[in-house]
């Protein structure tokens, strides 16, 4: 499949140095795809920590299996990471999970570490049998160039239906020490947000334990990967996962909420931010990018449970689509949440002005501003329950003929 | 706006004789549109009883809030219905309520009846204030019209998006004596079954008093109107309402689950499914229509969580559209579906063939039958889980291009 760059895709790939303590290399197995690499191998020095999010769908698939089970059994260690894209080996059986230890097996042998120590992902069509003699016969050669490869090579090899591939990082200092945070992802469809969403990954010079990664990252993915929508679809195969090698040299932190750790906190939370805003930019057939601001509701649950049901629907997201700035929409969405509201005290803005206020659109309004917003591609939609506290921000994108385009015949 | 009939409307509309005790009026008030008819008057002999079920949003729209308080002051009586198409009268706050207030009174007075007898309902843009005079200015001609309207001139009338009208028909007896119910039904967008769907209003000549006529109501509602979802947003303005005239001479009953109303309940459900189908049948864009048969989960909540999460998935809708066997997607989508399923024991089938057991494919599977169904007009999902006894039977159409042209720019 052959697309056009989204509209949305920022200007360029960043500029991702190596981290130290983490080497990359790519290939083309054929899983799938043909021409194209389609497998990442990424080896960690001893001693790497990791920790993983992972789709809660009740059909989860059997390399989210695996990584649940090795991070457990292996206490957080980690010192390989193989993903392969084209086959999400899903719904495979007893069959797929042969195929993840083959695989796991594979890698273990020519990193030399234990089963447990390897994480594995795939990303693709669902409950087709995975090629996994393909991706091992790859392995060898993969170990053989490690180092070979950039974080760009390695977003772009685990790409599907992504238009372009995604990358972010950051520094900040542990105790003095500085550190660096590289995160690549992949996703732009079955993008929703009750889990890590599609693949992303995180790798750090930091020296940290897993307990401690595993409490940052599901602080970090609240607010990021887990507050995006494109099209309400939850994947299978969702994995978000943090390494870090220690290289940095840091002293050690044993609490999350230490605070020699809060630029780093700050620094993770950014990146994961940056690199769930880069999905949504990606998201398929996207034209706008959407922010909506839920403020004053009863609770944060609340707050989100609205802003979803705001940039799930459907008809707002068409309206957007055609830039046509039919707030009754979101009137209609928010409620169908089901959370409390209380019409005559509900604010709704966009692009900063205020329509509606105490139950009906404000005197005097003009929609001139609001329709001139919308023909931007930045939507930014503000609603204040005016009853509470709670707040939380979601982001979305349109939905426009051309999800229907790539979505319609996705197999063919 | 002018559409083309939906591929997937009925032959024509049914026949429907009067029902004795009811007479209807339409007339063109230029509510939003011009050169049609926008407005329906019903009016109901003396000791007409009545029922209905409502949206559950929690912005819900004035003349909603007015039908709830008059049921319930009124204790279930009915003497007319006012019902307008091209504006919902939504989120207009108490300009909007004073609107209804207007129209209420304007029928009471013709009809000499209590204003809690009068029910109303309007349908359109939301957030746009009421032009009450308009209509208040047609009631008194069309009092004078009364019994010059047929059902398919009422269902018309009502009509927003819809491509074509709705309506169903059925006979039966209570305790001997015969029994006719007609509904005519509005909706194609803005359909999500968490409650009666949009407009719809059932007639019968038979004599029940209103907690009868509720109890029936609530529980033919529950398999067919609130088993259906075209876009799943849900409305501001969803109305059912059944009105029983009495003048079928049929003895009292006041039990609802008396023996002599099997038949009447039977006619009823079957009616009251009947509208539900057609619309989703008028889909915003709809050119299948989708049958999700959901059996062997831990309860009826459960199956119809799992039946609801591949309606509303877009991608299994897309899929569908572009007839795309790809049913990884509906494994994703009971995946989403939070409710408790085991890989190995669900099955899956489309068109009547089983594509998946003991959590892969069959062996042998063949895409040929399945592929050949996809690309009918009228798609069968089955999907077993396997594990209790709860079934759900939810109705859906496929998620197309027309979806988009209809919605992306629906008010200019």
């Amino acid at each position: 499949m052959s697309l056009k760059p989204s509209p949305l895709a920022p200007a360029g790939f960043p500029d991702l140095p190596p981290v130290a303590g983490a080497r990359l290399a790519v290939a083309a197995a054929g899983v799938r795809y043909q021409g194209r690499d389609d497998v990442l191998l990424a080896a960690f020095d001893p001693g790497t920590t990791a920790a993983g999010v992972f789709t809660r769908s009740k059909t989860a698939a059997a390399p989210v299996l695996w990584c649940r089970r090795a991070l457990a059994e292996g206490a957080g260690a980690a010192r390989g990471l193989l993903v392969n894209a084209g086959n999400a080996n899903a719904f495979t059986g007893a069959a797929g999970e042969a195929a993840v230890t083959t695989c796991v097996e594979a890698v273990a042998k020519v990193l030399d570490c234990a089963p447990q120590a390897v994480h594995v992902a795939s990303t693709g069509t669902i409950g087709e049998p995975l090629p996994a003699p393909r991706i091992v016969a790859a392995v060898e050669g993969l170990a053989g160039r490690l180092g070979s490869a950039d974080y760009r090579a390695a977003a772009t090899a685990i790409g599907t239906t992504d238009t372009f591939p995604k990358g972010a990082t950051r520094t900040c200092a542990i105790d003095g020490v500085p550190v660096r945070i590289n995160g690549i992802a992949k996703g732009s469809g079955m993008i929703a947000p009750d889990m890590a969403t599609m693949l992303a990954y995180v790798v750090t010079d930091a020296a940290l334990p897993a307990p401690v990664l595993e409490a940052l990252l599901k602080r970090g993915v609240a607010t990021s990967f887990n507050a995006i929508t494109v099209d309400s679809d939850t994947s299978t195969s969702d994995s978000l996962m943090l390494f870090a090698t220690g290289a940095a040299g840091n002293a050690p932190v044993e609490d999350p909420r230490d605070r020699r750790l809060k630029g780093f906190r700050a620094a993770l939370d950014d990146l994961l931010k940056d690199l769930a805003h880069q999905v949504v930019r990606d998201g398929e057939g996207a034209t706008k990018f959407v922010e909506i601001r839920v403020r004053g509701a009863t609770s944060q649950g609340a707050a989100k449970a609205i802003g979803l049901a705001i940039a799930n629907s459907p008809l707002v997201k068409t309206a957007i689509a055609g830039a046509d700035a039919n707030w009754g929409r979101i009137v209609m969405a928010v409620g169908k949440s089901g959370q409390r509201v209380e019409r005559d005290r509900l604010k709704i803005a966009i692009g900063g002005h205020l329509i509606t206020d105490n139950g009906a659109p404000v005197a005097g309004y003009d929609e001139a501003p609001v329709a001139a917003h919308m023909q931007g591609q930045e939507i930014r939609i503000e609603v204040d329950c005016g009853l509470g506290r709670g707040a939380f921000t979601v982001w979305t994108c349109d939905l426009t003929h051309g999800y229907i385009d790539i979505n319609a015949d996705y197999r063919t």
